[in-house]
């Protein structure tokens, strides 16, 4: 039976900070854990959305694929989809989102998902190009991402909350994708604006995080000197 | 089949810094995922530590008893044991032990549990009394826990390893409680001196963390003012 009420996790914000890329888990063991996700390909390759349980990249250009079952991710979450349906103000704006969540739900403290399937007036998007040995940290790799703006689109936004003690595991707050419906767009959600639609949210008892144990980069880097939730927040928001 | 490669949780280390001790877990529910493992009873009641699917409570008095299946843990770690023999340095010392560990295995970056059984020539342990509501926060509640010594003792420690990460969920660096075989002494574990005997390491892959996101005090309370890591390094060294 499916647990609706676990989020998985492979890898945590702190591995990836340093430029620690590596796939550790392919996508069909992650999707064993969930129908319904977010994360990153072997090298940083793109921005994943796991909708419905197709699993769609964004490459740095821009461009979706499904990507097959031996694509490895270094950072990436699932769950399996059990929403609930929420009302939320006409025409939702990303910087309000969070104040009508929390006035709704006491859930500052908890891990959630999020789901918006609707219209929007606009859509800031970005990806990231894969990376090759030797990797760049996060921040240099994030220098380099293309924005891809999108205007009356619908599609459908997969989000994740983590509350402030998971801030070197996760992302602190709000970690979003988005793609849209015909796929012409699609990456790491910044903000959007103008949505009207389906909003949802799935609360989590359990958080279930694997840890990339044999892979030796990840055994042997010392992180004491990587400013983990610095660069976290400065690149995933 | 047991998993032994997971290590199960029930609650933060964050939760219980500003006082949140209510019980959200049974005893029962918490060896449902492990045989082994330790944490505190409702109020702070006591120090836990299971041993071969044994519940031991050690009180503020220094009193040892079996707990009931009912019994309701605030902070809990279990798992199931299957560690790995490693041979350490004759009359180990608690200060030394982390640089024998990370000299044979590179594990800095990961969880890991510890379980020590042998000769002690010296232990200090402590234990917390139970606290009533209003709740008084984690370091009003260790001002007033009694320390025991023990000399030339026989007995158990387990404990676990968590890297940095993972500071304001669980403790950073060893948690660790002991017991005398004989149940004479017993508590959180602040040093140890002269060691002889078996010393067992258990690598974990998986950590599963169980949020009490149906109590109300957790929900409502607000985590931003509390030195949470500041408290957890103060309290459960």
């Amino acid at each position: 039976m499916q647990n609706t009420t676990q989020l998985f996790q492979n890898g945590t914000g702190a591995i990836v900070v340093p430029g620690l890329f590596d796939g550790t888990l392919t996508i069909k063991e992650l999707m064993e854990n969930g129908n319904t996700g977010i994360g990153s390909g072997d090298g940083l390759d793109g921005e994943l959305i796991i909708i419905d349980n197709k699993p769609y990249k964004i490459d740095g250009d821009g461009i979706v694929s499904i990507v097959n079952d031996d694509f490895t991710v270094p950072f990436g979450n699932a769950h399996f989809a059990d929403y609930e349906d929420v009302s939320v103000t006409p025409n939702l704006n990303s910087k309000d989102m969070s104040d009508v969540i929390f006035k709704h739900k006491p859930f500052e403290n908890t891990q959630f998902s999020i789901k918006l399937h609707g219209q929007f007036s606009h859509v800031t998007v970005r990806s990231v190009y894969k990376q090759t040995k030797p990797y760049p940290n996060l921040i240099q790799t994030a220098e380099n991402e293309h924005v891809f703006e999108g205007d009356n689109v619908t599609g459908t936004i997969i989000g994740y909350y983590n509350p402030s003690p998971f801030s070197q595991i996760a992302v602190k707050g709000f970690h979003m994708h988005f793609i849209a419906d015909d796929l012409s767009i699609g990456g790491h959600l910044s903000k959007f604006s103008g949505f009207n639609g389906h909003f949802g949210i799935q609360l989590f008892n359990d958080f279930k995080l694997r840890l990339p144990v044999q892979n030796n980069d990840f055994l042997n880097h010392n992180f004491s000197k990587d400013d983990i939730e610095g660069s976290i927040n400065k690149t995933e928001r």
